[in-house]
């Protein structure tokens, strides 16, 4: 879990100028990054690209920006094994608590290290592998969204050109 | 279900300007009404402005046609009560399957006749109503993603200014 504390400014920009780049989606929603330290990382999105008909946060941008928080927390927890990878979504299960009248963030904490520790091993030995991850919006203090997503890593030295699952 | 065949041009019309009017993001999502039918209600987007990082169909984006196409049908499920109403999502289980290279689209089928009418009463008698669905996205003949969602539809003259659950 040390590995999450505190990725150096560049790492960040990197990672939200990748988030820009190849999720143009991304840039409609005002999508950035916040921090990332030992509780996790940290995505933010502006209210007003996100409304829906009630003037809330539309919950289908509440529910991209937990994936991504998700997705980035990821490419952070193998940055420092030198692979290139590729993470998919193969299943996601959204729980929708409370309207979100705000700009928001997404929250996703690292898994514990014996599990964040198996994941790296299982990407070295096969080549790929999944995790589950959570992430978490919060609106007035109370939990607005609860997000819990499968995820699958693959390096792309050894999966080029696959066709599994999908996407982020 | 019959409620469901084949709604006016006008209906669909309205639905469209409905979901660019208040729902922003969709217009940054190239979303459209493509038809609706026994079959249920069936919601267009380009591949172009929902890419992603491998250059398919970022996966907040094909979950968010399929929330829509769900969305949507609830409003042509209602539109002969004459009633204004609220729809907000509750809960979704999404499974992404395959990889989608297409532009793309969601259908979301009518529930069964008994479940139909059960929703209608229930909304006639206690001003809310629960209902679950299913929306999926193909891809070459495949299914690309199977999402389910729980949506509770309130009678606004009933519920103005309601906090509960959240969006859609």
């Amino acid at each position: 879990m040390n590995q999450m504390i505190a990725p150096t400014l560049e790492t960040l920009t990197d990672l939200q100028q990748t988030l820009h780049a190849e999720i143009p989606l991304t840039r409609a929603m005002g999508v950035r990054v916040v921090r990332a330290d030992h509780n996790g990382l940290v995505l933010g999105a502006a209210l007003a690209p996100n409304l829906n008909h009630k003037q809330t946060a539309f919950g289908g941008s509440l529910n991209n920006l937990a994936t991504l928080a998700c997705w980035g927390l990821i490419q952070l927890l193998v940055r420092d094994c030198g692979r290139a990878i590729t993470v998919v979504i193969q299943e996601s299960h959204v729980q929708f608590l409370k309207p979100v009248t705000q700009d928001f963030e997404a929250i996703s904490p690292p898994p514990p290290s014996a599990i964040h520790e198996k994941f790296l091993r299982m990407l070295e030995r096969k080549g790929r592998a999944r995790l589950e991850l959570e992430a978490t919006i919060h609106s007035d203090g109370d939990v607005a969204l609860r997000f819990r997503g499968q995820f699958v890593a693959y390096d792309r030295a050894r999966f080029q050109g696959f066709e599994s699952a999908a996407v982020v």
